[in-house]
């Protein structure tokens, strides 16, 4: 197998650690630079857990020093960092899978009424395919530069998009109520992600103002010609990782439970890393896993779905990884099973 | 202050052990009788925190035996039991606080549908005041038998009832997001409540079918002329306790956030243990305390409600000892500040 | 009962949260001032579990402020903060019960090489009453300041001492084994307390170099007149409260397990907080309360101790208190039952 | 790479599970047979994590039955039920290896002495090689029957058996303090294990009497002449998995911190699976891996090791497929990297 040299922008984090733990397991995955604005020493003392397995230093490198070393650049970048540097890796040919939302949504205005910012590559909005291998696979093929979605967005829009399609539900009045672990918060020190502060209490977050919400309503709806709304409400939940999202949607006409769950199996059938189940799943049935576990359940006049995935997998660096094997003609699979 | 003579029956569990606990703050609580089928030996080594704490064997009484005791009944006992020993103790004068659900609906055949069988005490029902004083404390008042809230049903009319009077919300379509601490799902050993089958992991159960709906659609439709339903799902959530329950409703016109939040101020103005909150609560401010936090977002066309109690108190034993508090003419906050 | 008018120094923390729980619960304590440097607001924003019990601002106060309001101020200032504003205190008839290592040390120079600083208050050292009570309760009464004690050398003194005094076991070649839960860490967020860092993760830190060592070694030895030798290594366990204290001693001659056992009984006879238990204890068994569970085994040429308390309120805030009854003459058990 | 088909006996428990996953992506490994006792279904009703990756019934199978399909039977079956059919199973060719403590000790007499009973197969006590390769790979490599350690002994003989070699350490008056996850606890409910007793809780367990015992004094005194004694006290931990073990050695001489970090590091040179660090470890660095991280602190006269591994890979089912790998002659570290 051709390897392929690959660096990691931002590689102080959650998502990048298990990206890293990932790549190691990939046979040809070379990774060949770690960057940090913060930091000039070896990964493994940021990341113990990487000792004698990676030994590689962080560095505070320019995007031309990126371009020298690495075919394909993964960015853990915060939002609009990502946008400042993508068009100069492009343009060295270096091929791009971002873990933020800089590209993720198709319009600029959109984007700054959410993040508060203008875009810094907004010309570039709308053509980057959306890095949801099981929608938009083909999409992924070929392109150069990949938004990979956010964790809450890929636990939603995988129950909810082949139901809508079907026309089994509405797209309005959509409410969707998750359930994170505290690794999506990220790394950086604060008091609400203090061990003594989440530990035995669950609360909610961002109600009906995550920045998730957009990509969400975004995905699920288009192509279907009717207006979109969802209600969207994070929780903050004691434990390391894994989302459990629960939606709610209103039936359109006769639709049964099995008849529900069967459009699921069809639509999914062959795809390595959703399964549709007939238990009610658990975090714990997916974390440290790329696999997302689905069901449905028909209470009078709505019809709900449970998912769960590993939000730091399957909702960030599994499915990074998943797009890397598409994108760089791998067996999809590699590395994730 | 006069002291009453107090029993529990089934007193192995977490709910009992905490209303001991409680009791033990009380000046005018003196616990006389414990009981259990199975056990016969000093409570303190089924509930080793009683060390030194309370000095009592649990015994298998009879009702009779438990009348010559004791003034006032706590029963913890499984669902049918307390209604198949009730009416003894009342008929010797004991008033009965019932944790379970035998005296909560107040019809023969709701209580068929969703128990599955007949209820024991059948001609009590509908007449027996639902124990949570900052509806029913008139009813309370006076009573000889009380029927302590579900958990859950608590962290749900608690927040709705209000906006539902108030016509601020339609009491049709709302739906009920629960996530409770694994203390709700008792003590008796099994495969689901095990340390590592619950720890880092969130799920679902009873999807549409948890004993706790009928109990809320009763009584947060009370009164209202109109239809109510509500869907109900509650999730296991890796924590002792504390449940958080997200509330979606309609709103009715043009209700703005802060007019649903002055609603509720105005209604549980006064109440010591309901506390209306500005910023989103969570569990970890309520657990080990007697108390509510509620709040409310609009969001779109949906109210939002967010509350959180203590399970095993606001939920279930600290309630019960605000209700004895009122069944005996305590202060009601004695023992629970 | 007469009230005694309390300030709490340094309040935003989680031991001061603690101790503003229990103190609402004291009949006669009346909190009139809370300190804080950085904040300037109503402490429910601070500590939102006080939210309808506790309406007071946290203010930047001078010592001579302080004592213009209070009789009595619990210090949960850092190390020195409290030994800078004590003279001042006392000086104006305010007594001071401090939550830090300042007067816990009986040497300037001990002091010196554990702290790395002089001592601000040298004169006082040796005169403080160390505020464990079962050990100094006489010293303690009449005192107008009180050290009270950290939390692992209260889970370890208080197995310890009666075994040496009693000449069971060598007071040299000790070993403390201590694991506690995260809030013993503190407030201030950081790396290494952060929820994912802490969950599902025990380790050890600061071997054989914590600041908790010479505090052992001065109260264990006191009086012995043998050389006193203890290696004491704290563990980051992932739980919010309670520590565990393991230790491990030299028996001298043919201690029996029943004779250490039955010397424990006598010795803590009539101690409303210490239960000597004959079942391997959990810190479950005491978290949320005062008490300190403690048991024996022999094992071979060595004599084990398994102790727990809470290392919020036995460890801090409730040993607080405790000392509080004892200097006002208050029933030593109010507020703490 | 030739396959080799397996077989697991008792395929219901924790350890089994995460055998699976490790087999899963091996790619010489064929799992043919699952068996247990009480199940007739699909494994992935038992384990929902295997939904999807592995499509076989849990079987109720003769040794002779297992024979015919498995070319390596690995037994997670109690104590005493391995050495009933490993007989049989080696006689028709099979390769074993037992999760248990059937074969890891060398005499039948200490085997009756800490299990209760007489070995089964007591003749073969003493010639099979103990399942650790970094101490005996050469002595597994050309065996048909392998014992896998015990997750407590692991973690305590990798970081004492250098040290007692090197003379660095009496192997007399050792003190072993192991903190583990509740999945060594097993998956059969219990009281014991029930999530809101194990949560928030730490405690000691079999203090003195642990089966674990006799197994680390055999392997770490081994070949020095000495005599050995250890005293081992296992807790009880609030996560899902990890071991971290403290111990506490008497240096002879003049042992620097650093010689024995250096002879630790000397000894492990080259082993991929044993990492010897400067930094104190957590539990956090190694679970989810076949990792074992090892430091060394001097304190005074005593020398502690602080080593930390993952009680059911590297602690069971990792260590299993290590062994599996050098007894078919597959690269040691596939599937576990």
């Amino acid at each position: 197998m051709k390897k392929t040299k690959i660096a990691i922008l931002g590689a102080t984090g959650y998502t990048a650690l298990e990206l890293m733990k990932l790549l190691l397991r990939h046979e040809a995955a070379e990774i060949v630079a770690l960057t940090s604005r913060q930091e000039d020493r070896p990964v493994c003392l940021v990341h113990p857990s990487l000792t004698g397995r990676l030994d590689l230093p962080l560095e505070n490198l320019t995007p031309e020093q990126v371009a020298d070393r690495a075919e394909c650049v993964f960015s853990c970048l915060p939002h609009t960092a990502t946008a400042a540097v993508a068009p100069a890796l492009l343009q060295r040919g270096v091929k791009v899978i971002d873990f933020g939302a800089d590209y993720r949504l198709n319009s600029a205005e959109v984007f700054r009424k959410w993040y508060g910012v203008e875009h810094p590559d907004a010309g570039r909005l709308g053509h980057v395919p959306y890095g949801l291998p099981e929608l938009f696979r083909e999409k992924i093929r070929g392109a150069s530069l990949v938004a990979n979605p956010g964790c809450y967005p890929t636990s939603s829009i995988l129950p909810l998009t082949p139901l809508i399609k079907a026309g089994m539900i509405e797209p309005e009045d959509i409410i969707i109520d998750s359930k994170s672990g505290v690794s999506g918060a990220g790394r950086k020190p604060s008091l609400k992600n203090l061990y003594p502060e989440c530990n035995e209490a669950i609360s909610a977050y961002a109600v009906g103002t995550h920045r998730h919400l957009p990509e969400i309503e975004q995905v699920i709806g288009a192509g279907s010609g009717k207006k979109v709304s969802v209600f969207f409400t994070p929780h903050l939940t004691p434990m390391d990782r894994g989302i459990l999202t629960t939606t709610y949607s209103k039936v359109t006409g006769e639709v049964a439970e099995e008849e529900a769950l069967e459009e699921l199996r069809r639509f999914y059938a062959g795809e390595p890393f959703v399964q549709v189940v007939d238990a009610l799943p658990s975090t714990k049935d997916v974390i440290y896993t790329n696999r997302c576990h689905i069901t449905v359940r028909r209470v009078g006049a709505r019809l709900l779905t449970i998912s769960v995935i590993d939000n730091l997998i399957k909702g960030a660096s599994g499915a990074a990884v998943q797009n890397f094997n598409i994108l760089f003609d791998y067996p999809e699979t590699t590395a994730l099973l």
